[in-house]
């Protein structure tokens, strides 16, 4: 068993401090590395040592493996964590980093290089009969056999070209009367678009849903699930709301599902912790899609139902450990909901926002964990992802935890940018998402920027009504724009009247 | 089932928070009191409607049960929450709340009545033959009598004096040989104390344990336990850190000791939380103590290992709904430990501190909780309990609580002000915690100033390692005071040099 004494954590915000926060229970000293732009950021403060790699962007400094591979050395850290984004999935960083002597808390260069490729890890899945969206394995031309094909998938099918990419030579087609012409039209798209008219026929899943199961493996043989996190709510395909355990798994296919993504994860000899996602049907059949084989964002809604800290298991897998426990031992208990506050504007779709926090202020209490990097008066770098905070909540049942969700939103403080935060309220506050019927089309189907206007238009009114009595006790203008500015200024106020 | 759709919380500081959250989940409208010194209190703030019941101290205005059964009628507010302290034990305040037409959230006036005097509330217990600390059921004087009395009880006893207080006439005996002498003693001590030689003969316990089971019944008849809470590290006789489960109880002691407190509970036909306290001796046998009729100050380590929120517990018991579970339901999931964080010197003597929370930083991530009533810049008034907040952590095991515990200390940032936070380090740190071999004396036998000192000393020296090079910078006195002054000053500021 590897000794490790001292995590170089080689990532930046809330997953830097969090995987500090699991190291310093564990006695391990740690080594923050930042950026020009990160002098000041909290996870700079909180580990034991802190190196500047570069300026920003990315590219001049977090994504420059060397430069990190000696500030491990000349700190004398014994691994690197590698958070997740960055040099987390690159096979070449973590090769380098095994050739340094060093241990990468992840998996082997192997098993990142297998599942970094959408066919390479097809196919070792394959060898498990893992399920795999019904469809042709090669590409086609012939209508003839296209039909036939496309009959025996079971209609609605997607027509896309072989040779495609951004929705060219891509066809919907709803029954097998239409797929002659639909076929041909995609076959002459993708022709004049690719030079290539050859076709893949799959199964289109009308009502996506997307549902991840976490794994962990050791470097003894042991792999284990987590059971599922469900992660349909999406804005630009990207997760922002998740939720542990999902609404809508019946136990029969969560046992089925985590033997999957075990087997998925046992095609690569897999150690560590990973996550196995695949898209589930409405008659909750399921297909694999692909294996992430880091520590996911998501991930503390896996921690809050199983009690599992899953980042120390990851120090202890790479310090060569036996798991210390088995499938049986793990339980779900309760429910968790995962919101992503991003720096970014609901109303304006979802478009990145920067700026100084002006206000911060985190909710607290019973069942409400955040994961966060920032603190009141910081600023959001332009340079990195625009993730302000993970709020998560866990309550002993779904309803508790939505109704947390919504509480722990109210609390949350923010002002100078905006955020994610009023978009997650709606969220959970709308029917589709309480009753657990809901896709990833959530956001298409069910927000526009008028969903949040109802609410804006109350608190323009209250603020009215404030900046009126304001006037009446003789404050200046001056005044009355501080207090009306922002709904969370006059919520501070309102009690002052 | 009565509707409570507004609740006035009849208390202050981390409480008073702590009951809104629940209300704001349950979707419940939430009215605070308070007192002149509170005006911008955080409990203020947070409600939906506040009033204000007078100037401090709390006999002015906290403790004023018309003023309050006042506000709620004007509010239109249901019921009432006491939360704990000021009114919440007060059988007269609950009588004046119902014949208001009121709801108080907690049990009958009767319950308090009996449990709030000590020979009622044995009285009570003995019904039910739960066991008390054996030894003279009435006063005696007679040596020989008394003698056989102390034999049959066994040795070491303790002799008081029937008419006594403050220790006078009190009296520890080792062994039989010894009696007459110490009985002689007491009695010529206790008749020229209090003119009456009479005493009490009981069975001292050397190493006394604080063990509470926390019950909850409903009006219906269902009386359950949420297990035991270990209350056992106390300083000046009052609790500072608690946990749960306790290292020591056996399941079997755990389940009698379990039904003993829902008979106790049952004897007033209990509703409501209630904790009933027990002295656990050396040999796990276990003797009544009292019972407290409200809700408990460490209430949430109970909350985190069984996943329910008592609050609302209370708030649904109150309406008239039915316990939604059965003792079979409730099950022990994890560990949890609170440390009080007390504005007071653990230097000198743990006299209470008061100022100006000049820094003011709360530890976050997986498994910390923390419930308070301040925020940066926020005084500590004089008036009234000088608790900070609570830190609660929660781990897998003991073990896990403990080290997230000792993070957590070390994250908290503090400054103006003197706590109890170094004190809570020393004790997780501290062998007879770690391996759960302690009883009450824990702070008269193991801490003392000294404890602290080396930690200190360490500090005293990197901080003028700090002013050393800032002097070399050319740094100003100013400035190297400044930075100096605190320890999490240079913490936050060591990444400079």
């Amino acid at each position: 068993m590897s000794k490790i004494s001292k995590i170089l954590i080689a990532n930046r915000g809330e997953i830097a401090l969090r995987i500090m926060r699991s190291a310093k229970e564990m006695g391990i000293k740690t080594v923050a590395v930042f950026s020009e732009a990160d002098r000041n950021a909290l996870h700079v403060r909180y580990a034991d040592e802190a190196v500047c790699i570069g300026p920003p962007p990315s590219n001049q400094s977090y994504l420059l493996g060397e430069k990190i591979i000696d500030a491990a050395k000349k700190t004398g850290a014994e691994a690197i964590h590698p958070g997740y984004g960055f040099l987390s999935e690159n096979a070449g960083f973590a090769k380098l980093v095994a050739d340094s002597g060093l241990i990468l808390i992840g998996p082997s260069p192997q098993a990142m290089e297998i599942m970094g490729n959408k066919l390479s890890a097809k196919a070792a899945a394959l060898k498990y009969n893992i399920p795999m969206v019904p469809g042709t394995e090669e590409a086609i031309q012939d209508v003839n056999e296209a039909k036939q094909r496309a009959i025996e998938v079971g209609f609605p099918i997607l027509i896309k070209a072989a040779a495609g990419g951004g929705g060219k030579g891509m066809r919907i087609v709803e029954k097998a009367d239409d797929f002659e012409e639909q076929m041909q039209l995609a076959v002459s798209e993708a022709t004049s678009a690719f030079g290539d008219g050859a076709v893949f026929i799959e199964r289109y899943v009308t009502s996506p849903r997307h549902i991840e199961i976490q794994v962990l493996g050791d470097n003894h043989g042991n792999i284990v699930h987590l059971f599922e996190r469900e992660c349909s709510v999406q804005r630009r395909h990207q997760k922002v709301i998740e939720e542990a355990p999902s609404s809508v798994l019946t136990e029969e296919i969560r046992a089925k599902m985590g033997a999957c993504a075990v087997d998925v994860a046992r095609s690569v000899n897999y150690s560590g912790a990973g996550t196995v996602e695949f898209i589930l049907d409405e008659n909750l059949d399921f297909f694999f899609l692909e294996m992430n084989t880091r520590l996911q964002v998501e991930h503390p809604v896996t921690e809050l139902i199983t009690g599992i800290d899953l980042v120390k298991e990851q120090i202890k897998v790479a310090a060569g450990e036996t798991l210390s426990f088995t499938q049986e031992d793990l339980k779900i208990s309760g429910h968790a909901i995962e919101l992503r506050v991003y720096a970014e504007d609901p109303n304006n779709n979802f478009l990145p926002d920067i700026g100084t926090l002006h206000t911060y202020k985190t909710p607290k209490g019973n069942g409400v964990r955040v994961d966060d990097g920032f603190e009141q008066g910081m600023e959001i770098p332009i340079y990195y992802d625009p993730m302000i905070a993970k709020l998560i909540t866990f309550g002993k049942d779904r309803e508790e935890a939505i109704e947390r969700m919504v509480r722990a939103i109210e609390e949350y403080e923010i002002t100078g940018i905006e955020t994610t935060l009023g978009f997650g309220k709606f969220v959970m506050q709308h029917e589709a998402f309480k009753t657990g019927r809901f896709d990833t089309h959530f956001v298409g189907k069910y927000f526009t920027s008028e969903s949040l206007k109802n609410e804006d238009e109350t608190e323009a009114l209250i603020a009215a009504i404030i900046a009126a009595k304001l006037f009446q006790k003789g404050g200046s203008i001056e005044t009355v724009k501080q207090v009306t500015k922002t709904s969370s200024d006059w919520r501070k106020n309102r009690l002052k009247f």
